[in-house]
């Protein structure tokens, strides 16, 4: 997978993602982002702007990265792994940047895996890398190609199902004691239908605005917070 | 101001910041904006792609609005506010979507003020409308030239300062009965050294994984319903 751009370069020279190969414009002059690439010991390859224009549209700042692929989990992992207590099951969230900063919250809180399906929401880009700051690397991500199943498969390991949406119980008055999994639904519509059917219990964080809906990312880190508090 | 681009459009449309001017591409054709605009019963301005290039550079998808400036209120309108009791302060915020989503829960979670810097942090941009989804219309923001003296006046009216930071005590065990006035710090590097000094208490949210911060306005959206818990 390749990334580009600085911002990004910083990210990923500063974490634990494996880097395969670092191009860079003759010309690239970025003292910092030097250093940090010394300080890894990884050799570059120098590439004209030509090439590089060649290798991708977008705008990369004379520095591409070419990362490995992230290696995603299979539900069996889970299944096998007898410490897994808290789960984040993301139903298709689409903007990279929330998928990005739910990941870094998830690393922050010690969430064990997060769940993702296989169609229809963000894939891991390179503004999921960067946004969530290098926790990536430390994350497990389990991809389903159905999301209800996985739900339903969690419930038999004695996960307690909770989704987060509106008209739901008061998230402060729910207990989060046991084996949780929470069900953060998508940027536009919230939990699908089936898949708030499929939870135990619905959460809902009390807004008092006009606005009614709190971005993805910060809802997602309060009901995060929220159930660590009770680990 | 000049903001650009369907999302933005459609954020603005169905929020209640002030058109003063929409500006359409004669071939402009999205059907859902077009509804959104008859609706508010605004008169469009038919512009041509050679004028639009001329009032911006940005990618604007064939709409460009003119939206009132935001305008920033004073302090002492605080002052005379006998009611406020919760107050998010932000020490030198400078990306947008931070800015634009902190506002956003700010105003679900009924913040009474935001308090920000004149110089240095992110200004009011079409990004912080659009990530603010409509917010910005209904948060009061008050622009300060002096974060420092603005703290020790809120502390005159009897507000205890709490900065969010690394190091500080577990923000689950704090008093936030009183009024409030919460501290963020920026994204690079979290609360100024003159800022923290002059806070009462300072609060940390527990981090367990390697990555070691949240993102900004997750923290911020942890702390203000941390907060809110207590109203």
């Amino acid at each position: 997978m390749l990334v580009y751009g600085k911002n990004v370069a910083r990210e990923i020279l500063n974490s634990e993602i494996t880097i395969k190969k670092i191009y860079l414009l003759e010309t690239f002059n970025n003292e910092e982002i030097k250093k940090l690439i010394q300080k890894r010991k990884i050799e570059t390859t120098q590439t004209s702007q030509n090439e590089m224009s060649k290798m991708t549209t977008e705008p990369h700042q004379g520095i591409i990265i070419e990362i490995e692929d992230y290696k995603f989990l299979e539900f069996e992992t889970i299944k096998n792994d007898k410490n897994a207590n808290f789960i984040v099951v993301l139903d298709h969230i689409e903007d990279p940047r929330n998928f990005g900063a739910i990941i870094r919250t998830c690393e922050c809180a010690g969430v064990d895996y997060i769940i993702i399906p296989n169609k229809g929401a963000s894939e891991i880009t390179a503004s999921v890398v960067k946004t969530s700051s290098g926790a990536l690397a430390n994350m497990k991500i389990v991809q389903v190609s159905n999301l209800r199943n996985a739900l339903n498969n969690l419930k038999k390991l004695e996960f307690w199902i909770i989704g987060t949406d509106a008209n739901g119980e008061d998230y402060k008055k729910i207990d989060y004691k046991g084996k949780t999994a929470l069900v953060i639904g998508s940027e536009g519509n919230g939990l699908k239908h089936i898949i708030k059917e499929t939870c135990d219990i619905v959460a809902s964080i009390p807004i008092k605005g006009k606005v009614n809906s709190l971005n993805a990312s910060v809802a997602a880190g309060i009901m995060i917070y929220e159930v660590v508090k009770w680990r």
